[in-house]
């Protein structure tokens, strides 16, 4: 992403000081030197102005620039430009770098930040910021502000940005450009070396990477129920009955999908870790790489989780509005209409009672420890528990809870699964089907903790193999040097 | 803000260890050296006593204030104590520090630690610690430690004030402190050069000072909705039927007031925005400062959007106590007992039924991208986004919950609008009112998106201007060197 | 906790790579040293030879240890080993750290970094890093890495454990170690000097140790209040009347549990503060230490704040979910049913009507301020705040919630205080029971503000102290030199 495509991004673009009221900075302070001189130079520019810098640009055609650059600034060529001071911004696409080669002699020594952006991901084979070291070796290239927009840089740091990353190799000179970040009012962070600048350059360009594949099964998940119901519940009775029931799909139909995609969500979640520690009892040792689909699958259990408790949300709304609805104020006045109008005798039934406010209180129990689990992965307060911690929570407490909200929804249906009422068409209600998986999981994971299986899963994990085990038995031994 | 003054602000005062208890310090341990013995002088000595410090205090009277300081510590003279250690904490009030000036000789080299607070923001023209560097020259100032009062220095850190912030010019003197800081369990962050010290002096003194004005405007705005429908609701009902409902204030009003103030700031949240891209098209270049009004509107976006939250957070839990109110159970009731005995028949209303169900949907989803919005403007969620996800969510997804929300509202009244006996005495209900900010909003916002328009407002934030664009075509050419 | 354990503990266990497939590093790589082949040794081994790094093992017998270690690194003697590189990792249990004293004179000027923890708190005099430095008083002791799990070390940074801890006596060394650590991928933090070791051990063996106390009273007051209740409803029922009404056990019961344990708990989190100022009062000082067990309830008031928050969020799921109740629309249709059979007219009555709504939006409007202050307790927001800032919400707005609550609590229960029906057994309902606490609290809160009283504590506050007050006149004058 260059920077003139960088400003498009943000929606609001606001520019604090025009180019031609920036008061032009003391003669003894300090310069700094800026390469480039399209709109995120130039908006950097006027920021080191106003934070008391004295800037100078440095551009190929000096003359036909001078009219460009905020004003207190001046234009140089690049080599009279790089004279002026330590510190040199390149504000210049990476494709124009080699301007910089012949200018060797005077950048050694200097400290080179690189902004650039890429387009896409992995567009060249190294990072920009290691291209333009090697380009000019005797210089101290410093990767950084790459995350900021021109119109940040205009703006001024707000909460969304106010943390910039630094990597280089020289302490020196990301010290010098940390002390520069400073003083616009950013907060940098020093990242390490240059080799993490490839991972800095990609930062800008991410849009919930490690979201896609949940959001796509969430999709998918809620698409494929959503016809499955309507097919089974609204287009059903039209065909069988001529009822037109179609106002459903609103809330009582939302209100299949969401519990149902929420507990499929949250099963998702917990399999590829009961399928990992059955793969390692199966091959005996834990020193064997997983297939790549259940790497991928494990590193997006936070989001798969996050994603299911989002539906519960959903769910837990949709539940409370019921009885505010038309429809059930309507049905209720009619059931007691009818009752008066029949003469009938209304019998109360403890059994229904019971099953009715457990399933709700499992439901309450569940969704307070989901949570939980959401609030603990919340960064700020995932770092500060201790990984035993961490784990406690997000294991046991999420097991605890794929148990309450499996057992929530068999209650929903307790005594529905043997009626032949329920089967409409031949096919399963909703809540049965998405029973499936989360009872295979909790199986499975009963499995795990069962005393012989968990010993074995232990040894394993401490680093114990099986075929290991019979070529060398002094491997179980403990750690003596 | 005074070191006194200081300790008076938390309400529960602690003192881990009484002045008389702290064991004395071995003698070959580093000294520190505290010039003053007012409280927080003493509670820092003390609690740098029981870090393994040996703690000398200086003072004007060394003989009468040596029954006031921490057992197991000394007293001297100011020029006497300043011998005796690198590192001098001054813990005076600002006024008093020309009693400095004279011991400049003692002083040079050492690092002077300013702790110093004022009483409020702008009281002096330079910062207490720049101001110390000026008075003695040839000492290293690092200011820190400031925000925290007597008592937690007392107390020990605790989660609200473990951190602590420094600045200063010169690194070793700054590492000097941090060690102190981190010996003392505080974890000690290097904001920068002394420069910053004005920030970190403010720092204590703010109470909210950016949500002053959001909060203004959600009183005057619930003030001013709660008494127009107090008297479009109930004191019209007593005026023209003579029944007091005035019960209603507590539930059905606030059920009012809060979403129309929620709906009302969230569209204040994004005028701004759209304002300031219309004055852009208009001027045809974003180098040009907004006008102050809207400068100060743009940075409380944040706070006006979170204060929304709060009050559609309100609504929805006044809404969802509806059906347990002693008033709808006894309404629902007394439409039942009226349906029997005028022999009606009860007809349902597939329509009503849409538009109700319709109604709720919309609120549900408008509500949880609401809750998301929040979330990620939660300080560590932000920080883990890059702006592109960040503007994505604050922007597009941000639009999208106020197009909920203000369909939401439009279909609560949808077959209102045209009946007579929604006017009161001629007025409209408020939801009517509060609907016009967030139409303007959405349809101002849909021009924008319109391509031709998306395309000029692209340009202009890539750095085009309009009338440099005539006076240089060479402008609006990309980044090259 | 030694290296094998720690894997344990986390529940999947992966690895990325197994031994076999690392690629061999280049021969002009850095080579850092790993003393120990056991899991951990091999699993850091294994993540610094993908690093990029060369790595030699230290073992007791290379030999029978050469088939373990990871392909691409070689294992030698721990004298030879220790030749080949400036940074050593110590993957070694403590007991055997003695090995090492005889390599003193290879040692010398090396960094050695500790990497184990222990069994158990204060399992040793010292922490293991400090024995290590008075082992091998020539090397540079770093303590780090420790937080880690060998799971996670083999794995890769994750959210969850992304940050490792520094601490050591030597910046040169300590940044060596967190060169290595960015390397890795992991975010290091320098926590100071070697002192902290002991901290930094113990961190990876707590499991919540602030929540004990504060769960262990919240289970108490849950399992007393539940016995209680469902002694006086549910057994009284059935002796007197024969009822079976046991279904109420899930939700009625748990929605009376609910609020009782919360309101008390939040009370409890109120009244040491309270008590706190009025032992100040008494004592006419601030200087004198508290007893230990207010000092140790005072910690933990944060943890009671929250977990009372965690049932009041109970409280509202089991309330707002009571109109859907089975039992709740069968009595109310018997009601309506009731109505018509015995030919009644029902009568609106305002009082009923006044009294349950201001109950129901004094409960919203406590649960509001309760989340907001639960909220303010989260890391990241609370360290955005002053100290200022923060006292003043979780100081007057959590009074404010507190007196909220239990006006709310007053409220329900408004018209059953003076019946003597409510008095079942003669023992009063569990509402009136848990209005003894709060009221308490805010009345002694109402007495510390009233304006003499609040005077006399302020002046505590800024260090003035009766006695001392008497002997020494000088004393409450200001922070003088």
């Amino acid at each position: 992403m260059t920077g003139q495509e960088r400003s498009e991004e943000k929606s609001e673009c606001v520019s604090l000081s025009p180019m031609r009221e920036a008061v032009p900075a003391p003669p003894e302070c300090e310069r700094v030197c800026v390469f480039g001189t399209g709109d995120l130079g130039r908006s950097l520019g006027l920021r080191l102005l106003q934070a008391g810098y004295g800037v100078v640009f440095g551009s190929r055609r000096p003359h036909s620039s001078s009219s460009l650059i905020p004003h207190g600034s001046q234009v140089l060529g690049h080599a009279a430009a790089a004279q002026s001071g330590h510190l040199i911004f390149i504000a210049v696409q990476r494709e124009h770098y080699d301007f910089l080669v012949p200018l060797a002699n005077q950048l050694k020594g200097k400290v080179l930040v690189d902004l650039s952006n890429n387009l896409r991901k992995n567009q060249y084979p190294e990072a920009n910021a290691e291209y333009l070291q090697s380009l000019v070796p005797g210089a101290e290239v410093v990767k950084g502000f790459n995350t900021l927009s021109a119109w940040s840089l205009q703006k001024g740091p707000s909460d969304a940005n106010r943390q910039v990353y630094i990597c280089g190799e020289s302490v020196q000179a990301k010290q010098a450009v940390m002390a520069v970040a400073t003083k616009l009012g950013f907060s940098a962070l020093d990242r390490g070396f240059l080799s993490v600048a490839r991972e800095l350059e990609d930062f800008p360009l991410q849009l919930f990477p490690q979201w896609r594949l949940p959001l796509y099964i969430a999709t998918g998940l809620s698409a494929a129920f959503f016809f499955y119901l309507l097919i089974r519940d609204i287009i059903y009775a039209y065909f069988t009955q001529g009822k037109d029931i179609s106002f459903r799909i609103m809330v009582s139909l939302a209100n299949k999908v969401c519990p149902i995609v929420s507990l499929i969500m949250l099963s998702l979640c917990y399999l590829p870790g009961v399928l990992a520690s059955f793969l390692q009892l199966y091959r005996g040792t834990k020193y064997r790489r997983f297939p790549d689909w259940l790497d991928r699958w494990m590193l997006c259990r936070k989001q798969l989780g996050l994603l299911a408790l989002g539906f519960a949300f959903l769910h837990v709304l949709y539940t409370l509005i019921i009885p505010i609805r038309y429809y059930v104020r309507f049905k209720a006045t009619e059931r007691t209409v009818s009752v008066i109008r029949e003469n009938r005798t209304t019998e109360f039934d403890t059994t229904t009672a019971w099953s009715g406010d457990s399933y709700l209180s499992l439901g309450i129990l569940g969704f307070s420890l989901y949570v939980l689990l959401g609030i603990t992965s919340l960064p700020s307060v995932s770092n500060v528990l201790s990984w035993r911690e961490f784990s406690f929570i997000q294991s046991k407490l999420g097991h605890l809870t794929l148990l309450l909200c499996t057992a929530h929804t068999y209650l929903y249906g307790w005594n529905k699964f043997l009626s032949s009422s329920t089967y409409k068409w031949c096919t399963p209600p909703g809540y049965m089907l998405c029973l499936v998986l989360p009872s295979v999981v909790l199986l499975l994971k009963l499995l795990l903790i069962t005393p012989c299986v968990d010993r074995t899963i232990t040894r394993i994990r401490q680093g114990w193999e099986r075929r290991a085990d019979q070529r060398n038995p002094k491997n179980s031994q403990p750690l003596i040097p």
